[in-house]
């Protein structure tokens, strides 16, 4: 099957070709990028210096099986008439089809220029929704830290641990791969290293996404962290009614013993007994665990993922896969690395 | 007047070095060490290769005028003798002298062996209580991750915006320093470099300091971030009444605007709008700062400290400062640098 | 194919652990830990937390197709009887058979038990003498330091730029995962982050591999600097004849545009000009170099490597393959990521 | 006696103004920047957001006794007399006034516009030429690169083992703070963490400064590491005739051991036994160290600076407290940090 990707000289773009490259099923047949058109692909994603493929104008697509786009928000729903015009699938990483209903566009975004699409695009987080996935054609991969806060919880409202009405406070901390390609002053290695920054201290646009998909309202900060890539959420959950660890442990294996991408990490001895960013760097695993604090009557959940796959490239792929009818783990069967750095 | 430090090879002794070394009135009479007796002190810290004195053993104390420990927890208890025998002002920068009475001890660390000192001593954390030192002559800084988050919350204790039964969940991020000295698989820099891993998921013992002393409950828990030096608090407040941004700068202005070590940091534009490890680096300074998020009728307050600066040694010299009758500040005034790497 | 992994609890043998358990042809047999014995593979390296297997004591081999040994130097030999008991195929990852000669152990190491063995054993580096190395049954894969110096510096003899009296000074930068798995005060991620340090000033056991495969004497010197993975060395080269630009894409493009492992990067735009650790973190390419300085009559090549991969479990895998008759890349065709924190 | 900062927005004027800031003689009068003209000195600088200054327009200079001029390379050379008005002594920090002769500034840079002023204007190290300070109305501050490397080979010159003729390849480790503040996407966080990147493989304009004042021509490779202060020089140098350990000591010893802000650092135990940007972070000290490589006839010399510190803003007070008479340590007496994450 070949696959393009739209927007292919970010960073998320970039993945998307490192991971279309590598599936077994996908040829990637176009690279767009208006900046670096005619350029080799490696030439702004060092990773591929070795693919022997070059940037093409975005207003050039070819015909192909499944369209990725990884453009900035705002940009897919103006040109998703092209998208679906070149592709029969098509998968949007922007947070342009996300949201259920236009009036959390009005309240989170500046309004959306194509609601009647909303009903037609699928979210994407096959974990919690993989039923709606096979032949859709318009697909919203789901956003990062929502994604991160999303495996997180899940289990708790499958298991009726949490409802909807509790009081749950997710701290989030990113790097910055988050903040995309683009650079800036606060995003410079030498303001950026080594910060605990309050990135988005409230307000962040996924709590519109955890609501619409969890049913939840939560507490949501973000602080940047010294990392590239990697998104670890920590959920502090207070329960109306006490849990145990053994109900805990039958909610998380429920939920996830037969998910080819969630990994439990819950207490044990060494040095990783959480989840961790660092020890999914690279792949697709998402790893979730929690601690009980009875004396606060609270449930810590943590979640870990590698923004760039769990969080968006990886994420598309493994939907587009379900979509398209190919085996899930298709293209994304790489572990991540022990040890390595900063993600 | 002359000075000595105890347990001075290890991170906080090596800064209460150098903080007593640059010190206008101190002079730095011993710096003990049992392990690297008889080497210089820039043999440990190389910082202070330029400095002339050895370590010496720890059973061989001079007479002085302020001895400061920093020896592991459960060492003060047992040598306090000697040390109030070698010195007028003991300041102790273990848990050994924090707490206010035994049962907390029992609770939460291993006891106390002596436990009729425990209402002599004094706890600094002079924004909170300095009214206490002048005059002390056993002193219990207080610690890093207690000192970050008491600050944060003080304002709205003064100001009447907490009582101390509401919920607050606070989410520490702290650099290796916290860590000390000894090493360990957990803290090389293969496994350390760039983790955010839940460090202290629940049960963190400084909960206990913060009940002591501000007599709130709270849900506490803390991230190993990369960076070496720093505590960043994020408290997640949910006052019983509304409150707005006027009446928390009041709050924070009323608390602080006279206090030589504390600034405010809310808002505003450029990089670093709220408190921020790397903005204190280096220096005695605290960050305070603040935003509202009444969707969720919650408050986050943030504090940023440099913990082997106000969060141990700078603290330390402070009270030292106070109970001996010099000016708060003497020997404190360096400012932090910027850029900085990780701290 | 059947392969065993030998000392599989530390950096090398975790990684491959990784390779092995996701090559097409090799099973993962045994993974042997006299620390972890019984423990999960995945409690030591967190990547491999889905993997289903525990380590076994190291005298408990099974009979497998290919044995890695991944065990601290001087262990290997005198262990190789019953490694080659176990296994049709050793591949030794120490330097216990890199080696020609016994004097050069007795010159750079602390002699050798089995001299009588070191003509037997094939060294591995494929770009080197690849033709070596079908059917050998004891190979020792070529170290990280000499593997990046005699990538970059191998054209130049081929074409004859270079003869081997020239003067060459070698400057190597490495991550901490050189230092292996133990830990200790150096290691220590507030010691070691952020380092430019001095590792291996003069004398470094690298040389002698360097001049028993290029025959050549190198300056050679190893900084440490802050990443984990990663060995970049940069070699100022002085030729006895002038060379071109063009003369040096001939000797760089002859050696090795078949390759399936060297990618050349020589000036050019954007921001990944020349050779980067970063730009093969995770993959076995090896990224090679050069810039002339006319001023001063010398060549400066940089050679880039992940030390995990190229510079040890991915060499030692190549290596494998072509003993057995697989594809030369099998196993190990996964590319880097972009962008990436601290490789 | 007051002082002014002209450029002082950027990361060496931020320098400035805390050093003038804490400095015990001088007063800060103005710190200039037009972009920021108007907001405090600490919405830039967060290390000083406690410091009550705004940012004035560069255009309106008052009358000052000392003026430092942060500006970027070209700008002083065209604004040098409205400087020199303002005050009675002006200190440059850019390259415009720092080569002695035309020529060099023709075969570097693009020209000069006031060569006549060339041979009036004092270059600035110290170490190697204070007695030309006293007095002195227009001083050029030393570059970063080559006042480590300057330093590190003045004692092989004034102990007569090197003459100049000899080869010496240089390697130096930089880190981002280099840059300067401005960013682009080769200096984002996501693109510079963790490089080992050739920065400037050949050709460094300080190439010229270390021909112009040590008369020596060295083979000079540049390296951007994951730092964001400090630089570290490797100068590998090849001397006629053999050398000894105890004549490398007396060498380095009769050069340094007067000087206030030089360290040696050449072996001994412990963790830190060279030279290290980590170990001089946050002062005005420099490391100088070496090693014996008898086998291949090479000296390998180390020094480390921290390059906002004696690498600029350092080296420009005190070059400034020499020309105005003050004690040479005036306002640079504060240490570095142990332990500090990246510098």
């Amino acid at each position: 099957m070949k696959a393009s990707v739209v927007g292919a000289s970010g960073f998320t773009g970039g993945e998307l070709c490192r991971l279309v490259d590598g599936h077994p099923e996908f040829e990637l047949a176009q690279a767009t990028s208006r900046e670096y058109a005619n350029r080799t692909v490696g030439h702004v994603h060092p990773n591929l210096r070795h693919v022997d493929l070059r940037f093409t104008e975005p207003d050039e697509l070819e015909r192909v099986d499944v369209l990725f786009a990884a453009t900035p928000h705002g940009v897919s729903m103006n040109n998703v008439d092209a998208f679906r015009a070149a592709a029969d699938t098509v998968v949007d990483l922007s947070a342009d089809f996300r949201l259920s209903n236009e009036a959390a566009y009005d309240e989170w975004y500046d309004g959306h220029d194509r609601p009647e699409l909303l009903a037609e695009a699928e979210y994407a987080l096959p974990e919690l929704n993989r039923e709606n996935l096979p032949g859709a054609d318009l697909i919203a991969a789901g956003g990062c830290n929502a994604t991160a806060t999303i495996l997180g919880l899940l289990p708790l409202f499958e298991a009726d641990v949490l409802s909807g009405d509790e009081q749950v406070v997710v701290d989030v901390k990113v790097g910055s791969s988050e903040g995309g390609a683009g650079g800036g002053r606060a995003s410079s290695h030498a303001e950026r290293s080594g910060v605990v920054r309050p990135y988005a201290p409230t307000g962040h646009r996924h709590e519109a996404e955890i609501q619409d998909f969890l049913g939840l309202d939560v507490s949501f900060t973000v602080h940047a962290v010294d990392m590239v890539r990697g998104a670890a959420a920590t959920c502090h959950v207070f329960p109306d009614e006490p849990v145990s660890k053994g109900d805990l442990w039958s909610a998380y294996r429920g939920s996830y013993e037969e998910e080819p991408f969630v990994r439990l990490a819950a207490g044990g001895g060494g040095v990783y007994r959480y989840p961790e960013p660092k020890a999914v760097a690279g792949s697709n695993f998402a790893e979730v665990g929690f601690e009980l604090d009875p004396a606060n009557r609270r449930l810590v959940v943590f979640s870990a993922i590698d923004n760039m796959m769990k969080g968006s490239a990886g994420q598309a792929i493994h939907a587009a896969n379900i979509a398209v009818g190919l085996a899930e783990t298709a293209g994304l069967e790489s572990t991540g690395f022990h040890p390595v750095g900063a993600p």
